[in-house]
C-alpha cells in the first residue's frame, strides 16, 4: 500500500521543490548547483542526474494529512516542500558540525566544496524552504492560515536547532539523563515530523482537536521510530540496517539504551569508565554486557512501544481513520512501515 | 539630530529582540546563552553585560520608514527586531567562514564554543529573526500584509546568501568583473538595507510608488556606503576607521578599487601577478601606485557617489521628504552620516 502512496505522491513533492529551488543563473550557477547536487538531482558537475534523495516521509504525510481531514493535497504541497527542504538544510548543516565526509554513498557537500560555502548553501537552503511556502498565497488558503503555517514551520525549526544543541554538547558528557535524551530527540527528530503532519491538517482546514491529535500522532511517530533506530544501531542486523553491528558503540553515541545505562546504579560506572576513552572493537562484547547486565534493550524497546502505542491512540483520536479514510489508512500504513521497518 | 534618533528607538528594537531571543531555560542555557553572548546582553558565562553590539541602523531605518509614511514605529517593531537578528545571524556564520577569531574585540562564537556549535547557534539566531516578524500578528497588520511582509524578508535573506556565494568565490579568483562584484555588493549589502526599509514602508501602509522608491532608497544606500567602506580599506584614515590603512590590500580583498584596477589594461596583468600570491607589507606602496595608476580611487570614488545620488533621489521620489515630515528627514539625515561618516 505505501509503495502506491509514494509512486503518487513522490512526483508532486520533487516538481514543487525543484521549482522552488531552481537552476540559478550564470552567476549563482554553483550556489544553486551545490544545493541540487545535495537534494540528489545533480551530480558534483551539476549536470542533471537522479540519484537515492532519501525517503521523503515528511512531505508525504504532510500531503496524506491534509487529505485525511479532507482538504486537497495540492493545497499542502508547499508545506511538504518546506518541511522536505528544511530537512535537507538540516543535514547539509548536520554533516559540517558532524565532520562526515559521505552521506547516501555520495561526498558531502563540504566535503566536496569545503566548509565555508557549505555552511552558506545550507543557509540557502534553510531560506529556500521557507520560501517554499509562500506557494500557500497562491492556493486558496486565507493569509490568516497561511502565516500560522509558517509560525508551525518556524517553532520547528527552533525545536530543530535545540535539538542538535543537547545532541552535540551530549558529546562531551557522561552524565546524560534520560529526560536530557528524550528532550534531544523531541527536537531533532520528533518536532519536524509533528510539524509536518500539523502543517497538512492545518491546511486542510482540521479542526483544533484533530490538528492537535495528528501534530501528537507525528510527535510519537517520530519518538518511537528514533529509539527504534537506537534499538537497530547496537543490536540491528547488518544485513537489514546497513550499517555495521553495534556501530552506535563504536561511535560512543548517546543513544536510549547507553543513556539508561550510563544512569544504571549495577553497571552506570563501569560503562563510564569505558565510554571515557574510544571503545576498540575487540572491547564491544564487553559493553554489550554491560548493556544486557542494565536490562538496557528491553527498556529502549519498552520505550519505543510505548511512544508507537502513543502515535496510534493519536491517529486514532483524530478521527481520521474513521469512515474508511484512504489517507487516513495511508498515515496508519506508513506508521506501521516505519516502525516495522518494512520496506 | 541622528543622536536623538537613536536614543528614542534603540531601547525598544533592544527590548523587542531580548523578548524574541529570551533566556532559554535550564537545558538550553548555554544555547540561548551564546546567542545573547553575540548579540552582546552577555558575557563568555552567559552573565548580563551590555557591550558593544554594532550599529543598528537597519531596525532605525525600518522604524522611521513606518513613520516617514504615516505609520505608527510601534507596528514596525516586530520588523525591526527580525532585519536585525537576521544580520546578527549572517555574522555568527561570517565569522566561521571567514575564520575570524574576534568580533568588536571580543572572541567570536565559533572562537569560545567551537565551529559545529556556532553553526547551529547562527541557525538558531536566522530562525530567530523570522519568528520576530510573527510579533505583526498581534499588531493591527493584515495576515496579508504580514504574510507579505514575510516574502520580502526571506528574498533578502536569500540575496544574502548568493551575496555571501559570490564574495567567497571570488577569494579563489583574479578575474572577477565590475559587474560580479556589483552582483555580490547587491547581495551582500544593499538587499538587507533594502529590505528593513521597504518592510516598513509596507507596514506603515505605503502605496506602491512610494515603497518602491523607498526600497530603492536603501538598496542605493547600501551600495554607496560598500563603496565607500571599500575607498576607506585602502586610503582610510587608519584614527576615523579603526582599520590599520590598506588592511584590504593585506587581506587581498576584491574589493571595488582592486577589481577595476585588475580589469585595467594598463596594470591588470602587474596587479594580478601581486594579489596571485600574500602581500607583504613592504609591497603595499607598489600595490597602490598600480591602484593610482588605474585611476582605481577616482573610479570608486565615481561610483559611490553615484550611488549616494541615486539613493537621494529615490528618497526625494518617494515623497516623504514634502511636508517636513520628521521621520523622512531622518532617514536623510542618516543617510548623510553613513555617507559622510559622521558620529
Amino acid at each position: 500500500m505505501t509503495k502506491q502512496i509514494f509512486e503518487r505522491y513522490l512526483p508532486l513533492i520533487e516538481a514543487e521543490m525543484q521549482r522552488v529551488v531552481g537552476q540559478g543563473d550564470g552567476l549563482y550557477a554553483g550556489h544553486y548547483g551545490m544545493l541540487r547536487y545535495h537534494m540528489g538531482w545533480a551530480d558534483a558537475q551539476f549536470r542533471p542526474a537522479q540519484v537515492n534523495s532519501g525517503k521523503r516521509i515528511r512531505p508525504v504525510v504532510c500531503l496524506l494529512a491534509c487529505e485525511a481531514v479532507g482538504g486537497s493535497a495540492d493545497d499542502a504541497l508547499p508545506a511538504a516542500a518546506a518541511v522536505e527542504l528544511l530537512h535537507n538544510f538540516s543535514l547539509i548543516h548536520d554533516d559540517v558540525e558532524d565532520d562526515s565526509p559521505t552521506r547516501r554513498h555520495r561526498p558531502t557537500v563540504w566535503a566536496l566544496w569545503g566548509v565555508p560555502q557549505a555552511i552558506n548553501a545550507g543557509d540557502a537552503l534553510f531560506t529556500l524552504a521557507r520560501i517554499a511556502l509562500h506557494g500557500l498565497t497562491r492556493r486558496p488558503i486565507s493569509p490568516a492560515v497561511a502565516m500560522e503555517a509558517c509560525f508551525v514551520f518556524d517553532q520547528a525549526c527552533l525545536r530543530l536547532t535545540e535539538g542538535q544543541y543537547l545532541d552535540m554538547s551530549f558529546e562531551q558528557r557522561l552524565d546524560v539523563t534520560v529526560e536530557e535524551y528524550l528532550a534531544m530527540i523531541e527536537g531533532k527528530t520528533a518536532a519536524l515530523l509533528s510539524a509536518s503532519i500539523e502543517l497538512g491538517a492545518l491546511i486542510g482546514g482540521a479542526n483544533p482537536a484533530s490538528r492537535r491529535h495528528l501534530a501528537d500522532f507525528g510527535r510519537y511517530l517520530g519518538l518511537a521510530f528514533q529509539m527504534q533506530d537506537d534499538i537497530l544501531g547496537i543490536w540491528g542486523d547488518e544485513a537489514v540496517t546497513g550499517k555495521s553491528a553495534a556501530s552506535d558503540i563504536l561511535a560512543r553515541k548517546k543513544s536510549l539504551p547507553v543513556v539508561y545505562a550510563l544512569n544504571s546504579a549495577e553497571v552506570g560506572a563501569a560503562l563510564r569508565t569505558r565510554y571515557a576513552a574510544p571503545i576498540p572493537s575487540a572491547d564491544v562484547p564487553a559493553v554489550l554486557a554491560l548493556l544486557d547486565r542494565a536490562g538496557a534493550r528491553e527498556y529502549a524497546g519498552r520505550a519505543a512501544a510505548e511512544a508507537h502505542g502513543r502515535a496510534l491512540a493519536a491517529l486514532e483520536a483524530s478521527g481520521v481513520l474513521d469512515n474508511a479514510n484512504a489517507a487516513g489508512q495511508a498515515l496508519l500504513a506508513i506508521a506501521e512501515m516505519l516502525l516495522g521497518r518494512q520496506h
